[in-house]
């Protein structure tokens, strides 16, 4: 059952010992709304946790000083930024007890008794934020944080086209109550381990172009992923958004060794091009700017070849070559 | 004479013939503040027109939708982000003509006879907002497009420390008037030509780190810099920041060889070092985080071991090594 921003207030001043349970390979949206709510329902009398089927990086330490460490036999189960229990890793099982998910992603499959959906909102964040407003509960620097968090990453600092006049707005609250937005997005957006920069000077080394520099391509072995010590999925997804930033090319293309003859192959692209459709055409799928796909029992420069054959077709298709 | 919004809105409906100097080595920000003052008065009926000392890089091309090209006889002198007529190069003497003054620098030596100073705004282009609307005009894409510009690229897409509510705010408005924040956010932060690609790669393959890793410092001489086709000073001032990137390091310091014997040394810290005191032991100056110093008739690596001793010295001081 579709609920809104009052209707979910009302079903969280009513219940308690809320277990609320963020998705798998948690980033910086799930968790700032996990933390925030946690927080919001201890500072309304309730018991709450917040728990994460994934080890959480230690970047997202500071998160967790919105709410306390409470003991006690958990009642009512959450989602929140979880679209599908698939989503819930060992937690799956947690999930389909839902009683209320709280999400922003359109391909919800609404598996809770009650689900508080707005796809309008670039992070589920923002719909936290509105809950806790409606909840009468004055936002402090912690809470603050949280929420900012969910609204930066999600938007890769305010620069994807899912940003929206409210995500700004947020923001401002955000730093208006306290948010220490600067060591945030440092922390989210600029720092590199030497374990990242090595791997996107690798990666970087293995450029090829095509199409008259239309297309570009980069390539992670897994003999180079190997070698690079201190690297985590979080840096070698990075190298995806890698080859697009190069003036003049339309069309960035990623792949990637996962392990022995399989390959995973990240496309992105201008807005002149829909890669959805380039991978489709591989059995893979995702946005019109960002794709992907992948090969299995096949060599690094098949997969690559494939792909870049199916590019230069949609430059051809969209007169750019 | 310092004057108010409403002020120089009077001063701007009372004259004609406007003449909007923006600063050398233009940025975002003062031909943001340019273009968008241009077109408003043009929706105003009135003349004006938008120059600058330097070419602009075509990167800003877009910007110059706001206004068009008007060709009368200037009367009016107004200076957009330009805290003295030094910054205005060749057209200093105009400069010195000038009736009114619109920015945001702290350190503007009043050098108009009306100037609309507030050192609070992170960009200039934020009161030049203000302005507009008192104006009674109402923004279009292209306005906004330009009043966005100057508010993300003088914040680094948000993220420095100067960023206020008031920015975020202006954001949001912007993108309800259509500024097209995706495009704009691409050129200005993320998009790489070539050359800024190589530069970056072979700055970064110098790297050499001290203080158990709280230092990092890259080189950029001149037998690197001129044998690389393509690139401009935007791409080797981006050099500075790269550094203080990594991960565990406090102070980041990049020295370049501007032509023979002349030596730039750029240093960047985190919230615990102050480096424009360690610039300032070498004749230099700058803020908190980022500062600069100059060496002559030298060698790169004296340059650079002089700025690790005192940046040592700052660590110890300051307790972390």
């Amino acid at each position: 059952m579709r609920i809104d921003i009052k209707e979910a207030a009302e079903f969280l001043r009513e219940n308690n010992n809320y277990l609320i349970l963020m998705h798998a390979s948690p980033d910086g949206d799930t968790l700032g709304c996990g933390t925030a709510l946690c927080g919001a329902l201890q500072r309304l009398g309730k018991n709450a946790k917040a728990v994460c089927p994934d080890e959480i990086p230690h970047k997202f330490d500071y998160l967790f000083d919105a709410c306390e460490n409470q003991d006690f036999e958990p009642e009512t189960v959450i989602c929140v930024d979880v679209a599908d229990t698939k989503l819930l890793g060992d937690m799956k099982e947690l999930g389909d007890k839902a009683k209320l998910c709280i999400d922003h992603h359109v391909s919800n499959v609404e598996y809770a008794e009650k689900t508080l959906l707005d796809p309008q909102s670039a992070a589920a964040c923002e719909i936290i934020c509105e809950v806790i407003k409606e909840l009468g509960i004055s936002f402090d620097a912690a809470l603050a944080n949280s929420i900012y968090t969910g609204a930066a990453t999600d938007t890769g600092c305010f620069k994807f086209s899912n940003t929206t006049p409210k995500t700004h707005r947020i923001a401002a609250e955000m730093i208006e109550h306290g948010a220490d937005f600067v060591n945030i997005n440092y922390v989210m957006f600029d720092l590199k381990t030497p374990g990242r920069l090595e791997l996107e000077q690798q990666a970087m080394k293995t450029i090829r172009y095509y199409a008259n520099g239309h297309i570009a391509v980069i390539f992670a072995p897994f003999s180079m992923i190997s070698s690079i010590e201190g690297i985590d999925s979080d840096d070698i997804g990075l190298l995806a958004s890698m080859p697009r930033k190069i003036q003049g090319v339309d069309i960035g293309i990623c792949v990637k060794e996962k392990k022995k003859d399989e390959f995973k192959v990240s496309i992105r692209s201008s807005e002149k091009i829909d890669c959805a459709k380039i991978a489709k055409q591989f059995g893979g799928g995702g946005h019109e700017r960002a794709s992907g796909c992948s090969f299995y029992g096949t060599t690094i420069d098949y997969a690559a070849a494939k792909v870049v054959e199916e590019s230069e077709e949609a430059l051809r298709k969209a007169g750019i070559i």
